[in-house]
């Protein structure tokens, strides 16, 4: 069996892993029966690695290949293979697989690293209880047992009902906690998500920052008159204002100061929504998003300026929450400059570039030295059964991934 | 009792007709028994006012002063009592009432009408059935046996099983319709349901023609990519491409040859409608109005040129589907000037206008003189429980009915 036939049907076995094949694509969300099913397959294959595998208070399974001096800092890599609603096969999937696949070249090439390489497979990287990421936060130390039972997934059941459902002990999310002391670098492979590799031709990014996002809503207030009987100019337009203000937003984000700031409207709500009715209220969700953080906050400083003095003009209420605002991680020189070394020498074309969507990567960055290897997504098609990375692309980025653990563990 | 109060603590009590009044507005919908006990109430206050009644084969309830040359084509004027859900207590009820009410103080006066006068509570000018002004619809023969039975309401009951539990026959519809040549003239009075009137401080408005609707939904369609993943640059956002579209729309109904063009979009979905996902595709249900009907087609056309050229340069494609395009209707000259000169008598400040609402009268108006007179609504409200109009501005509204219903019978 030829090594990308390896992974190109680890891939495809896992994917059968699967709460909802009429849909198309695939569901399998964290502490399911399917997800505890795919679990296990997934650690039957490290172990073919050779790796020695054990699963965490929370369900984080990791894999370990020991390293010539078991005591010095390890090199941590993986992702995780749960996956969001009627998902496609590759994300997350190709950082846990596509290691074990390194693992394997590295194997078959005779390495011995000095470092001990650890795989991992995070829990619940996909928000199924609102927020994602819980597998590396609870190793990051960043969620608390509290957390565990406000956190309810769309059915209603806590974050610490379904670790019980699932044979772990809630109480013990503390055990979870990696100590950052341990950790030398952690590296994880992932499709791009986006269209950036594939316009611009590269087989290869190279992350160099994780950006995050500053998420806000928008209310603006107006007055819900007849649409046939109110002139233009006597118009308290809750929509017509959002969109002035959506327009300032696009123009705003591309004129920002890093270059890389996008900003995006992805949720809209009008009311009362009839035909008839000039729309009295509009909520608009914005988010914008940035490596660079203050290019990102003087985006979203001048579009609420603009958006204010919009409402003020056309007599518009406006009320502005913020959601989220976390903070951008910039990757490790180290890590970046071993992923650089390694595409270049096997002579690939690759990218230095900002990852736009969060990773399990970035939970761990606050503490430890990370960075990220990124392959293209055929059309940025992401989170939908189209989602598709080419099979030499996959090869590609475990070729890189495989030299990057061998640089980091030596 | 003042006339004034008469009409008032009338309005009062049929909003006590009401099949939800925790709402706090008023649920009276065509058909039902509440509707049936609110008609059978109105029935008592016309034969009070000393009017013949009779219902006709699809409910339209009619009330009729005998004028001294009783072949001679009648005076027609009236409204309806049926409501939207949760609505106010005017529209519709003023033009009623408030015509029984100009009987009362015609007869006070010694008036004797050589035209008979007619009074009429139309049957379901709300759209109970997806379509408005079924009663009028019937009445001038632009409703058919099969729309009966195609016309549904939201639980799936049909126009013919409403009629049929209301108590009337749907096969005897014909019998509803209204010979043209029998109706000299008709006159509505009613609420603005705009603030026209309020911010000219006008005390009447004298409507010279009823706006009709084109009315078509756009769609746009680009790529749900990854908010996070996809660069201000290699975006197909269909919100943004509609939010210049939306911009232009405005801009445009703004500059319409005829001034008086309104343009709005009402309704607004977003796919897949996440806060991190670029929205893939939007739908735009537009409404454009004017009593100009050239006037109208230019903008929708310039609008439509404008939304393809954005779509053009954002790399969306675009559909549009047209809903309705209805032709509007003038007013009558002579019903115009009756009314006009009237309120110029009375010594009230009035404004020639066109209506931007539907309206009974527009249904007739294809086939008989028409005119409406209206009244204003406090802060354009309507359709909701917030409804006002003063009492002082009911009673003007009452007289000038009144003197313009005995004109056009004399």
């Amino acid at each position: 069996m030829t090594t990308a036939t390896r992974l190109h049907d680890a891939i495809a076995e896992l994917a059968a892993f699967n709460d909802d094949p009429a849909g198309g694509g695939i569901t399998r969300e964290v502490y399911t029966p399917t997800y505890a099913a795919a679990l296990a397959r997934v650690t039957v294959w490290m172990r073919d690695a050779g790796l020695e595998t054990r699963l965490d208070a929370v369900g984080n399974l990791f894999g370990r290949w020991e390293g010539s001096e078991p005591d010095a800092p390890l090199v941590l890599t993986g992702s995780h293979v749960d996956t969001t609603l009627n998902a496609g096969r590759y994300d997350g999937v190709l950082g846990v697989l596509g290691a074990v696949e390194a693992v394997h070249r590295l194997r078959e090439a005779g390495a011995a690293p000095r470092r001990s390489i650890e795989l991992v497979a995070w829990a619940g990287e996909e928000p199924r209880f609102g927020t994602g990421c819980v597998g590396s936060r609870a190793a990051a130390g960043r969620l608390s047992r509290d957390d565990l039972d406000v956190l309810r997934d769309r059915d209603g059941v806590s974050m610490a009902e379904a670790l019980r459902g699932a044979g772990f002990d809630p109480d013990r999310l503390e055990e979870a906690r990696i100590d950052p002391a341990a950790i030398h670098a952690l590296v994880e492979l992932h499709i791009e998500q986006g269209v950036v590799l594939e316009t611009g031709g590269e087989q290869i990014g190279v992350v160099t920052a994780i950006a995050a996002p500053h998420d806000f809503r928008v209310t603006l207030r107006g007055a819900a008159t007849h649409a046939g009987a109110t002139p233009m100019g006597l118009r308290r337009d809750a929509l017509a204002g959002s969109a002035e203000a959506m327009v300032a937003l696009e123009r705003i984000a591309r004129a920002s100061a890093s270059g890389t700031t996008v900003a995006t409207v992805g949720v809209l709500r009008v009311h009362p929504g009839a035909i008839n009715v000039v729309p009295g209220e509009v909520e608009l969700d914005v988010d914008v998003r940035d490596a660079d953080r203050a290019a990102r906050q003087q985006v979203v400083e001048a579009a609420l300026a603009e958006m204010r003095a919009i409402a003020s003009r056309r007599g518009l209420e406006v009320d502005v929450a913020t959601i989220v605002e976390d903070t951008p991680i910039a990757c490790d020189a180290g890590v970046i400059e071993a992923a650089a070394g390694v595409a270049e020498e096997l002579g690939l074309s690759f990218r230095r570039m900002t990852s736009g969507a969060y990773h399990d990567a970035m939970i761990m960055g606050a503490r430890v030295p990370i960075g990220m290897i990124f392959v293209p997504s055929a059309g940025g098609i992401s989170h939908h059964p189209d989602e598709h990375t080419a099979p030499d692309d996959l090869d590609r980025g475990v070729r890189v991934l495989a030299g990057t653990l061998a640089r980091l563990a030596a």
